[in-house]
C-alpha cells in the first residue's frame, strides 16, 4: 500500500504509518489504505491484534496541512474528509480484532485519536502527545469524543486549551496509554498472551457492550464533522493554514494587520 | 445466615462471606443472605456502616460456575441469578447505610461489582482485582456499569479485555479502591468517625442525588442482565463452564477439535 | 467593587475575593460583583485570563451561613442566591475567556465548585480541598454536575461522603487542579504564553464544543437548584445553620435532645 506498511506476524497484523516526508499526516490515501488494511485483518480468524506504529520516531501528526491547503474553501472535501477519518476511529473500536498502538516518538491533532480508539496502547518513554488544533483556528472535533471516553474531562480540555504536549507518563495517569515502557515489543507480547486466550466472537461481544456502555451516538459524530468542516472554512483558518503551508508561518508569528 | 457471617459492631453491621470452600463466590443463597442482611441494617436506625468482607483471604471470586453448570442451558436460572445480583449491587448504592468493601486477598469477576458498588472501599497491598470473563466467553455485563461509574471507562475496559489481575495499589489509582493500607479496621475506624457525623437522613439524600448525577437507569440493568443471560446460554459457553466444573480444565487448555 | 478587588495585568484581568472577615464567603453581593467583573473582562477584546484568587490564604469557603441564617425559612431567597451561584459557574465554563483559579489555602464548599468550574487550577501545596455541606444535613447539590465532570464520580462521591479535606496532591492526582507549585505567578505565566496564542473566537468556540461533549443540562441544573433549596428549608437544617451562627456550635456537639 502507497502509506501503510504491512508486516504480517504470527496471529498479528502490523501497520506501519509510512509518510515520513509529512511527518506521517493523514491524508485520504492513508484512511483508504488503513480500510483497506481492517479488512484484510477482518478476512482472517486467526488475527487477533492489530498493532499501529508511525516509521521514523513519529507516530502520526494529524490532518495533512497541504492536501487541506490545495482543497482550501472546498467544503465538501473537509466534511468528507473528516466523515472518512471519524469512520475510521468508529471502526477500531468495533471491529473485532485488539488494536494495539505501539508509539514511539510524537503525536499530534488527528493522530490522538487514533491513541483514543485503540484498545490499548504502549508509548516508550521519549514519547508526546499534543493537541494543537486551537494554534490554528481550529479544533480537535472528531478526537475528543473518543478521547474524553478514555481519559476524561479534565485532561482532554487541559490538552486542548494549552496546545501543550504532555510527556508518555502524563499519558499515562490519565489513560491515554495503558503502558510506558522502552521495549514495546515485549508489552504487545504480554497482551497477546492475555487476548491470545479470547475468541474472536468474544472480542466482539465485548467492543459492541462497551459502545453501549459509553455510547458515541451517529449524532455526535455527525456534530463533529460539521463542526470541524465549518472551522476549516473559516478565511481566517484558511489563511492560518494557506501561509503554514507556502511560508512554514504560524498564525501568532503573522503581524496583526496580515490576521 | 449460612453464606454470610454477621457481626454486630458499634453502628456497624460486619458481613464476612463465609464460602471457603467455594472460594466465596457468589451463589443464590449468598444473594438471599445480603439482602436479609440489609434489611437488618435498615431497621437499626443507630447503624451507619455496613463492613462487607471475605472469609479466608479471598473477598469474593464471582458466579459460583457449580451452580451456573447444575443449571445450565436453563435460561430462566441465569436470568433471574443476574436480576437478583444487579439488585444486589444496585441496593448498595441506594441503601441509606455506608457500605464499605473491606478487602484482604483475590477479588475476581462478579466480586469487583461488589466493591465497585460499594460507598467506600479499603484493601490490603497483597489485594487483586480482575475481571476474567471474557476467558469463558463471558462479559461482567451488571458489573460495568457500577464500574465505569467508579473508575471511568479506559481501566474498565483494559481490565475486562487482558484479564490481567491488577494489584491493590493501581487498583487505588484508578479509585477501585479508596484507601491501601494493612491496618484495614484502622481505615474503616477513620472513616466512621467522619460518617458518624451524618445523619441517616443526609446519606439517604447524598445517594440518592449521586444516582441522578450519573443514572444508572433500569433500561441499563435490564439489558446488562439480558446479555449475561444471552452469552451464558451459548453452547460453547455452557461447554467451557462444564468441562471447568467437572475437569477443572480451562478453555484455552482445550484441543480446538474440542472447541 | 465590595466585594472582589480588581488587579488589571497585561491581557489579565486579577479577581480577589475580599471578604476576608467572612472567610472569603459567597453572598448575594459577590456573586454580583463577580458577574459585573466579567462582564468587564468581556468588553475587552485583549484579555485572555481572567484569574479568580482569594485574600489572606482563603480562596473561598462557600455559602455565607450567617446571610442563609438571617433568610432562614425564605425559601425564596435560597433557591434565588443558588440560581445566582450556578449561573455564575455556568458563566465561567461559557464565557470566551480562560478562567484560572488561583489556589492559596482553604477551598471549602461552593469554593470547590468555583474552581471545578474554572478551565485551569493552579494550587500552592498548603492548599486543601473538602465539601463539608453534608455535615450540615446539606449536598453540595450545584457543585457536584460540574465537579463531577472534572474529577470523576468516585473522588467527588468520597469528598461529599467523607467530608474530609483533601491535599493540593491528592486534587491534583484526580484532576481537581491542573498543577501544584508554590510559585503560582509562574504557572499562570506560563499558561498565559500558551492562550495568549489563541485568537478569543477560537476559546469561545472551545468553551461551546466542550460544554456539548459532556452536558450539563438546564434541567439538571434546575434539579440542582431545587434539591438545595429543599434541604435547606428542612428545620433541621435550618435549625444547625443558626446554632452556628450563634453559638458556633457544629451540629454533632448539640445533645441529641437538641437534634
Amino acid at each position: 500500500m502507497e502509506t501503510l506498511r504491512v508486516k504480517k506476524g504470527p496471529r498479528t497484523l502490523g501497520l506501519v504509518i509510512n509518510r515520513p516526508e509529512n511527518q506521517n499526516s493523514i491524508n485520504a490515501a492513508l484512511i483508504d489504505d488503513f480500510h483497506r488494511a481492517l479488512d484484510k485483518a477482518e478476512a482472517d480468524p486467526e488475527c487477533r491484534l492489530v498493532v499501529v506504529e508511525g516509521a521514523n520516531g513519529v507516530f502520526c501528526t494529524g490532518m495533512d496541512f497541504s492536501e487541506v491547503a490545495a482543497e482550501a474553501a472546498a467544503q465538501n472535501h473537509e466534511s468528507m474528509r473528516s466523515a472518512k477519518y471519524i469512520e475510521l476511529i468508529h471502526r477500531f473500536t468495533s471491529v473485532p480484532k485488539v488494536i494495539v498502538a505501539k508509539i514511539d516518538g510524537r503525536v499530534t491533532a488527528g493522530g490522538v485519536g487514533l491513541v483514543a480508539a485503540s484498545d490499548l496502547a504502549v508509548a516508550s518513554q521519549k514519547s508526546q502527545f499534543s493537541l494543537s488544533e486551537a494554534l490554528w483556528g481550529l479544533l480537535p472535533c472528531c478526537v475528543l469524543p473518543y478521547l474524553i471516553r478514555r481519559i476524561g474531562f479534565q485532561p482532554a480540555y487541559r490538552m486542548t486549551l494549552t496546545t501543550q504536549a504532555v510527556s508518555a507518563r502524563e499519558a499515562f495517569d490519565f489513560h491515554l496509554v495503558d503502558e510506558v515502557t522502552d521495549d514495546l515489543d515485549d508489552a504487545i507480547r504480554r497482551w497477546m498472551l492475555r487476548v491470545g486466550r479470547l475468541e474472536e466472537e468474544t472480542i466482539h461481544e465485548l467492543k459492541r457492550y462497551f459502545r453501549r456502555m459509553w455510547p458515541i451516538s451517529a449524532e455526535t459524530e455527525e456534530f463533529a464533522v460539521n463542526e470541524i468542516t465549518r472551522l476549516v472554512s473559516k478565511p481566517k483558518v484558511i489563511r492560518n493554514i494557506t501561509n503554514f503551508v507556502a511560508h512554514k508561518q504560524f498564525p501568532w508569528e503573522q503581524t496583526s494587520g496580515e490576521r
